[in-house]
């Protein structure tokens, strides 16, 4: 059994966060913070959650735990959190302001923004417009690029929702050195990817019937996905300089991320079952990455789960070949992961708590 | 550990029972019935249960528990399945052609059709425009209602979707005596009720930016609400004669079924606080029934879970009042409260593989 | 020709006067005023309508005749419109402290708001909880009922979304006398009846696969209806004391009222056919009122159109008859009916700009 | 006054086609064919459309003309049309059956299908795997790109709806040659471009909360698409061989095509102001599309109307640029385009009856 607690548990992100971990058999929740909310009940802010007791779900002797009907929203200082994990659902910039002090007390730190993404501060910096605090050594918590490293880190710098989808939908091609270094990722986004918070872009009647393209250059998931696909190339030496281009959409669903990847066989003589050959290999003991060799996959296939299910392969006359992959934003491209990278790093099953199919339909 | 079968796994009823199964660990779900898709893996058809295996969810020893993977659709009759438990996820009138055999087997049965929800089996064939095969003891397995003869039961008959929110949302008005006896529900429900089968009524641009009122006086749930609030009447002698006006809308959302309930005070001295009460006590034991003291219940807080939310309880300045119940209607409002029925007859904790929280946002 | 002014033009129901208005021949818009906008082009805030210019729609000769794509906002005083007709899109409590002085001026008046819609100002104030500035002789814009006094008014406070599509559906049935006095109505709208600016309320997660009521028993649209179908009652002495309890739900789609009315027959002998009968001679003049004697209407038939369709008028066992209708709230809900009111206030033909059938699907 | 029929008309482009054309002051409607619908009224299949007659639109002294109302679905032979315009509403496949006796009459005809839009045959065999009945001499029917040839035009090839959107948003970079000859378009669409009869792909379960890619690398748009970037490329021999990609997906609405369009310039030292002054001056005659020099243009902007919205024109660090389009499917991709070119080909003023702004929100 570990301690947990969660920086950040208001939004979206420390909602789901909630929801997975209440079925966690090893995880003791501790302190949830939010400033707004200070000593307000959790399932005023979260009701899907009300009823949802650990001693319920698991049988608990120990009625002492603390269940979700008895979590309240605590104003409380990060260094005063002392558990075993903290999450950080903490938005780009607030994260490097707590995390230096929580790395000091020597918690284990799963940080769901930005901030620790980018090894090189510089890259960071430009692309987010903000002045860093300062390096620490932080892992790219994407596992099926990095588990062994994952199991070893004290801090996790948990992938962006629109990296995760097209980095693994672009991996085994990339690895294997069999596409140009131009790639195009057009993806299309619910709008729970932007927060709990109001605004005219989310705005019931502005998405509605609509698909908005947005920061259509200048995304800054951009270099994120590009600089993990370059690591790949790096180690193989096959593709020199990712040039990597982003257009993200804003779809109106509410979860999921569907990323439609374009590239451009350099042999167009390899034909689609090689490439499905390739992916079904280099994914073969993912338990989170699901390859359909026939038809899309889809969102509803994945939501609510920590799937990324990836689909297509298909290639036109021209060379191009589609690759698509599909998430639940929240789950595995935000706090299913985290749960997912903490499972690494306490040594516990990876899919404790993780293993449900998607709500479909 | 009990063996279960399923006749008829390819519609939505069937794909949420087996969601649900596969994570309940004293289920081995033996056969899936299907005659179309004879000899095809269940996951082509259900591919959100894709890589779900119960080895490597419950970690079992026994690997010979079939999984999610290899289980393929049988074309097997009624009378092979020799499963300790069957569920019958067939269309009304196809139910009561083979429960009559099952029964004799012994095998404990839930039937989500309606063949035997009417114990007056004439107001079944009249409101269902069908011959009935004959009556067998079966019970209406609405566990908040029925729990004691649930747990006895044979056969049980699980409750239409409809009923299952409306009669939740009322039965602590009407068992309380304090309204009149003609009660109004206005009912707006998802397409996934419609099933899995495409239609002029549920293809996407006739369903999209609508509301379609439907079979606004004549809906067969309306004669099974009404007898069930009947029953509560006349245990106690309250109210004589309840007058139980139904019309449900098709609402552009997929999954729940939102309950707005209109009826009138006997004496509007009553106030909120006195409802609530009411309401409280009636359900303080039920672990799915959650109570809404403030606001409206959510779809989306429902969505996946097995939980009836119930809330409002407004009185207006003519003495109405309004109470209204959100449900996920593949779940509560079937495959979720059939193996909650499960749970009871197998004797198993009631909660087991069913205390998650709805999948909100 | 008439010069037309528009006060409050950055909203639903100013973007949707323009659209309308712009394809309009007797009509000149002269001014659009907000304070937020003041000199920004309107296209830039309703992009729709860009390039639409009414030398091009018209082929007027005269070029000095403003088009879309000259106008900007203007923050100009009220008093210095100096229009034939002004529209008032301004918010409750708003209108009261501007029509006074622009009623001095001769001008005429559509005012949007509800701020005239009550000759009973205490019944106003009560609702509102909004001390008003005085009474003015207003004529309530519902064409169908006062069709005469529209014509010889200066000053119309047009009718409130849901009573437009409420009063309509059940006019027939209390102005014949033949329904008991409680009347049920439960509608549900589209989302851009909250209006242009985010809330918590119209974030579309937060919409989106949910339907919820709210002010379920205290909508300000309640007595506003009663008060209209009273009216009809006093006229005949048929019903005394109209009994209207209302409860709106906001439902997933952008455009359109659904107003399902549940109201019981005093004498159950009356049949389907003789209601249709009393629906199509009450409405059998009406340009903007279609009757569907099968079926229910539906959001997409209205559609950006002024058509209010009724259907329904289906009987249940207990003598409930539903009547339902459809609208779409920002034309016959409000800008449209708006427009219509002006035709009838200038004297040319009444179905002027708005004979368009509905965007289905 | 010109007569025109339409073959086909229960469809969604059918349905579009009376829509506007009521509206227009020119044209009488003289037949409109069905098979299945023979002796139906109309407004049964489009109860959108009850209600308009040319006499309350256009108070045409001349009651003789046939109205809405009045019209019913006749079961006729092509042959005894007897029309001035005929618009062919009618499958792939059917269109090229009877074409070729409709222009022996000497009747325009305006062929919404697939079938006229190659001239080279063995192209059209290809992709839509038919055996064509023969050439004629037909002209595509793109305002923008061919007005002068539609002008006198006998027989029209309506463009296929992704095409309209996609040739509009790469027509001023091919033209100009500023770009690779290598293009990737990524279309998402709305569902009535499936078409009026329900599929599992148009099932609201399967689409709402989802975005489904179809079609990924075979969409026979593609090589239309492609052919007529190439005649601009050929005028002007400035690009050779146009290797046009393209995938199109389909999204939880009902109308509307967003194209994202991503190229490479040549010269990456173009800036985005230069890009957007050839889209100015390409497009500066064009009554139909619209330059959004910020921001992105949006579905609801042209919702119902007959524009084309262009924007984007964002270039990213690799030299990619990004132009997206957003039309109506069954207006500027269908209908509406259709009555712009009936228009041409009549000698009309080409926006008569055409000239209304997008239902937004």
């Amino acid at each position: 059994m570990i301690t947990v607690s969660i920086i950040g548990g208001t939004g979206y992100t420390g909602s789901e966060l909630l929801r997975i971990l209440v079925n966690h058999p090893k995880v003791e929740i501790k302190h949830i913070t939010s400033r707004k909310m200070d000593g307000i009940n959790i399932t005023k802010v979260h009701p899907n959650l009300k009823n949802l007791t650990k001693s319920k779900i698991h049988k608990f002797p120990d009625e002492n735990i603390k269940n979700m009907d008895d979590l309240v929203f605590e104003n409380i200082s990060p260094s005063n959190l002392d558990s075993d994990f903290i999450f950080c659902a903490t938005p780009h910039g607030a994260s490097m302001k707590i995390v230096p002090e929580l790395y000091e007390t020597g918690s284990k730190i799963i940080d769901l923004s930005g901030d620790y993404r980018f090894e090189d501060l510089s890259l960071y910096e430009k692309w987010y417009n903000l002045s860093h605090t300062g390096e620490l050594p932080a892992t790219y918590g994407l596992p099926e690029l990095h588990r062994e490293e994952i199991k070893k880190a004290q801090l996790v710098a948990n992938p962006g929702c629109f990296p995760t989808g097209s980095i693994l939908a672009l991996a085994p091609l990339v690895k294997e050195g069999i596409i140009e270094n131009r790639i195009i990722v057009d993806s299309k986004t619910g709008v729970s990817g932007a927060g709990v918070n109001p605004s005219e872009t989310t705005h019931y009647p502005n998405v509605n019937e609509n698909i908005l393209p947005y920061k259509m250059t200048t995304h800054r998931h951009s270099p994120e996905i590009e600089k993990e696909l370059e690591k790949l190339n790096n180690n193989g030496n096959i593709i020199n300089n990712i040039k990597l281009s982003f257009t993200p959409h804003l779809a109106p669903l509410t979860r999921g991320i569907l990323s439609t990847t374009h590239s451009y066989l350099k042999d167009t003589d390899i034909d689609r079952d090689t490439i499905i050959d390739i992916y079904n290999e280099f994914y073969k003991n993912e338990p989170f990455v699901r390859i359909f060799e026939e038809g899309a996959p889809t969102l509803t296939g994945v939501r609510g789960s920590n799937f990324c299910d990836i689909g297509g392969f298909e290639i036109d006359r021209h060379g191009r070949i589609v690759v698509v992959s599909a998430i639940d934003n929240l789950v595995k491209g935000a706090s299913g992961q985290a749960v997912h990278n903490m499972n690494l790093m306490a040594g516990f099953d990876e899919t404790e708590a993780l293993m449900y199919g998607g709500l479909r339909p």
